[in-house]
């Protein structure tokens, strides 16, 4: 039951030798979200040995160039490899209009489904039996979304010995998943907790990025395991930061602190810090689990009780 | 007085982790000019520490992606980094129009000169006091050109002694570099060798991808220094070389073989190929000084008299 991140580009809007533009890939139970899809998106899929053909859902922040150029060269080499899977792909503004400008549409391989986000507030853009996606507004200069990958709320487990024991129906079954107790035959009760056991709590990423230090995406992201959050500059450019709609370091680290997030991953790093240690010492001296995203990196979710 | 082409991507359409798509960087006494521009070209940039800022024109053979989408990347960091120089794009197909669906034109912080590519022959396109560019058109599924580097024909060099001895002014300089003898006052006439040596040769760098085998295309490269030509497949695949619009391993030698050029230089592979070895010994055994293009290399012209 894989939850992992991986981090293809962790550049800001230059992209340097060592740092591609932004894009990652989140791994939940082997379905492969593609987050953000910055320049040579292809070429770091190809480099950290990502299969193309298991990505499905493309999810675009916002209509900056170092945020979706990747996706002229993502959909025409999934079409020279002869894709036929739909791919959908989500975003603000008219992204549509983008590729097909750029690529005829006709020699497309297969069909894309472009969701267009508008709205308010989070709101689930896409479900799974077993997973969650949702998104909500950010603050940066042009219209941006968050987005929140979610396991859906998992039953209890049931203990393998108690089916034997109690002969228990299908029914029961589904019945004890969802904690209830168990009355056999002759009206003894069995306590749920003899026959299940407690569920793997759910897991949670969110991706925050671009945006300026907002409060209001606390409720949304409280709690999760893993918070991405942009930390496009040290805090002594915070006014850069707020004139072009990005976070400092301290701006990340209170985020995540207000919203008590396991972990906090800052990335989208500016190309003036060849050193990005004075980021995460910032980040750090505010939110202890800080972690500084690099190309190639994997923050594994691992599954607990 | 460089002249030096350096491979950025040697990749055919789907670009590897060790080749990117076609983008080429020839500098001739400093003028950078760049030669296709696949996604990742700002990338590859950097890494080979080419000066963003000495590009001024570029040239692009045809509009399938993979020669192309890199311009995204670098008219927008090209912008970023404040760039005022005009830039000069020279293409066939409505390249300015796919270039402005994507990139808000006012926000592009330079002046962009498409200059759309839609004749037959050899046409010089570019030139400077000392450096010409022309472009032929190519064969392959789409208009497609292939583009000819040449410095012009140089003056004879000045003996400097002579200068003193004779007394010679500007006038005399001026038509001893163009081959002519020199008279005295006292009448005496000086052959042009005692005052001036052979200059230096022209040297040529051609271009030729994506296409067919062409046999029209000798004339123009003919006795050139460096011709790259595409070789996307090793002999056993001329079928769909035929199919697709390339060149195999030995159409490339041929034509070289043909033309008489000096060196050979053979990229655009099909990522079947994972080791290249056979393309190079195909071609060798037509055309012996042939080299494969790996991203990075520097193929060095030396000035010759």
């Amino acid at each position: 039951m894989s939850f992992e991140i991986t981090i293809l580009g962790s550049s800001s809007a230059l992209p340097t030798s060592k740092r591609f533009p932004s894009a990652h890939v989140v791994n939940i139970h082997e379905r492969f979200f593609l987050v953000d899809c910055g320049e040579g998106t292809q070429i770091q899929l190809r480099k950290f040995k990502i299969s193309f053909a298991k990505i499905n859902h493309i999810f675009i922040t916002h209509l900056h160039g170092d945020h979706f150029f990747g996706l002229f060269g993502v959909i025409s080499s999934f079409s020279l490899l002869g894709r036929k899977n739909d791919l959908h792909i989500y975003s603000p503004g008219n992204l549509q209009n983008k590729i097909y400008s750029v690529i005829n549409k006709r020699e497309i391989s297969f069909n894309i489904f472009f969701h267009r986000l508008e709205h308010e507030g989070n709101k689930i853009i896409y479900q799974s039996k077993s997973i969650e996606v949702s998104a909500f507004p950010l603050s940066h200069r042009i219209e941006t979304y968050g987005f929140l990958f979610k396991e859906k709320q998992k039953e209890r487990n049931i203990i393998k010995e108690a089916i034997n024991k109690y002969n228990l129906s299908i029914k029961d079954i589904l019945s004890i998943k969802k904690g209830n107790d168990f009355i056999t035959e002759k009206g003894e009760i069995i306590p749920n907790h003899k026959l299940s056991k407690k569920p793997y709590k759910s897991r949670g990423f969110a991706y925050c990025s671009d945006t300026k230090f907002k409060e209001d995406i606390i409720p949304y992201v409280s709690e999760i395991d893993v918070l991405y959050h942009e930390a496009t500059f040290a805090k002594d450019l915070k006014d850069i930061a707020e004139i072009t709609g990005h976070s400092t370091s301290e701006d990340a680290a209170k985020i995540a602190k207000k919203a008590n997030v396991k972990k906090l991953i800052v990335g989208h790093f500016s190309t003036r810090y060849k050193n990005t240690d004075i980021i995460l010492q910032e980040a750090k001296a505010i939110f202890t689990n800080t972690q500084l995203a690099n190309d190639g990196d994997k923050i594994i979710i691992p599954l607990k009780r």
